[in-house]
């Protein structure tokens, strides 16, 4: 039998750490979203959350384990953006150093953003170089602790409060959960949230499916194998946040053992979904940040009994990108 | 002494007709909002609101109070489009016909909303006829009921219901409020909501402005003047929302007695608060929605303790004026 890396008790103990320091993001219902996916949905909005993504809940929640004695050193993270701004955010609160290692192709945005949390940022070209080789020796150079963006433990436990969450937002408002969408890039927020809601006393009747961009569908893939399939190189998506290469090594252990299944969207999906976000729902979200509702509107969640709960992942978008999807 | 249209009962009243009915919108706290305005900041978002603005609230309000052999006949409402939607998504609810005399002028996404909802649309010019004699007219020939958008105790009423939650929410979030901006056009939902909140315990310490479009500045005026001052024919602004051209009948000696006095926003600060709101807080705002924000952000909130409330009206915006705005 397979140890987790993580178990409900460390997704308890994040939300004991985050408890009135991360943003306790409403669960929102629209009746015609109801209408137009034929059940009851309730949306977790995430981007209501610091730095507009969920990323800070994990990053907040590794960087104030480390001792103090440690803290001065800083920390190195590399993300396309919502981890940096994440990791940026956290470090910016618990006074230390952070040092972001980003594509130079991140959205202009999320590098401005880090930058003005007060991180330093190290940029490399995607086809050239490798994230990790810098990563590491800047963490070699400066005695730094790297904060990976899912395959840590307290990374994980932190996404999972939004599972804790949405059972007890959803308890508050008479909903009966039977289906969870989940966007999926390495793995961490499903991992986290499968852990915590699948431990829960409704848990077993929950069923959990992660959503990834059709182009980067590598845990699709690998709940169905078994084995952590991979994303060829230079696959395109306009899902910046989840261009994951391929399940993480803590994380797919969970997912698949937990989820139910893994669901895909294209580009076109997801373009969609971000218009009925801003003319219906009232919300900006970016692509990454808008596969599980893209999912839910083209009727992707498996018939079954009970409501259905959706996370809005992530908000973090340039303006000139998103008016070009707003008009397109 | 002047009797007031509305006491805080019809508020409570109000509250019990939208129970279960009215989406109890979030009330939510961000913390780069707070260090840009100098104080906690609490943000009441009534894009999550059914029709996406406040307007549902006093339309359901009015429509659930007609009796049932007079339902047939229907309704009648002439709006720029926010109470357009409301009355409509109320009449839809209700099982009632609803005709709105709206500007030809209006955005393109308020007419197909409101006409989405059910309701027949008669368009007008706003330079050569008078909407109030069409929807006279409308109301003889079929007998049906003329809902006002803000004259009307039943409205006013359910627009209040927003300070009650209001004030809910924030005693929740230990919040100690010693300030609230409101949204003003023709002063519905300021007066609606300082009834409510005016009559609560902490009522007294808090301090209510509206907040107005400078070129439709009546109300600041008349609050200063003491007598319902008006705007010249012809001014312009781009908050479609917010131009009544005088305050209420009904709405002004209420908002006389227990408004602290009258703000106004510039165009320009309205576009700035628009982008703000879309980089920060991911929520999508109209125009006329913003301007409570607008001036917290330009500073206008006057000094004093406690933390600030501010309502977010409407999300109602075409896409393309959005989208201008965005890379504007």
């Amino acid at each position: 039998m397979t140890a987790f890396a993580i178990t409900a008790a460390d997704v308890h103990d994040a939300a004991a750490v985050l408890h009135g320091v991360a943003v306790r993001t409403p669960l929102l219902e629209y009746a015609p979203l109801n209408a137009a996916v034929g059940r009851r949905v309730l949306v977790k909005f995430e981007g209501a959350q610091h730095t507009g993504s969920f990323k800070f809940r994990g990053a907040y929640n590794r960087l104030a384990r480390i001792a103090s004695a440690d803290r001065a050193a800083g920390v190195v993270a590399w993300s396309s953006g919502n981890h940096a701004q994440g990791v940026a955010a956290a470090a910016k609160r618990l006074g230390m150093p952070a040092t972001i290692v980003m594509p130079s192709d991140a959205p202009t945005i999320k590098a401005a953003n880090t930058r003005a949390l007060g991180a330093d940022i190290v940029f490399y070209d995607r086809a050239t170089e490798s994230r990790e080789d810098i990563a590491r020796n800047l963490c070699a150079a400066h005695g730094a602790i790297l904060v990976p963006s899912y395959d840590d433990p307290f990374v994980m436990a932190g996404q999972g409060t939004i599972g804790l969450e949405i059972l007890e937002q959803a308890l508050a408002l008479d909903a009966r959960l039977g289906q969870l969408l989940v966007c999926c890039g390495g793995g961490g927020l499903a991992a986290g949230i499968a852990t915590a809601v699948r431990d829960a006393n409704a848990g077993a009747a929950i069923a959990i499916h992660a959503v990834e961009p059709l182009a980067y569908d590598d845990t699709a893939r690998s709940l169905v194998s078994g084995r952590r399939e991979t994303v060829p190189a230079g696959a395109r998506s306009i899902c910046d946040a989840l261009m994951a290469p391929a399940p993480g090594m803590l994380t797919f252990p969970i997912n698949h053992a937990l989820l139910a299944g893994g669901l895909t969207v294209t580009d076109d999906q997801v373009r969609d979904a971000m218009r009925y976000a801003f003319a219906v729902m009232k919300l900006v979200i970016e692509p990454g940040g808008a596969v599980a509702l893209a999912a839910a509107l083209n009727g992707l969640a498996p018939a079954g009994d009970g409501d259905l709960a959706l996370v809005i992942s992530g908000s973090n978008v340039d303006p000139a990108a998103y008016a070009a999807i707003l008009v397109g």
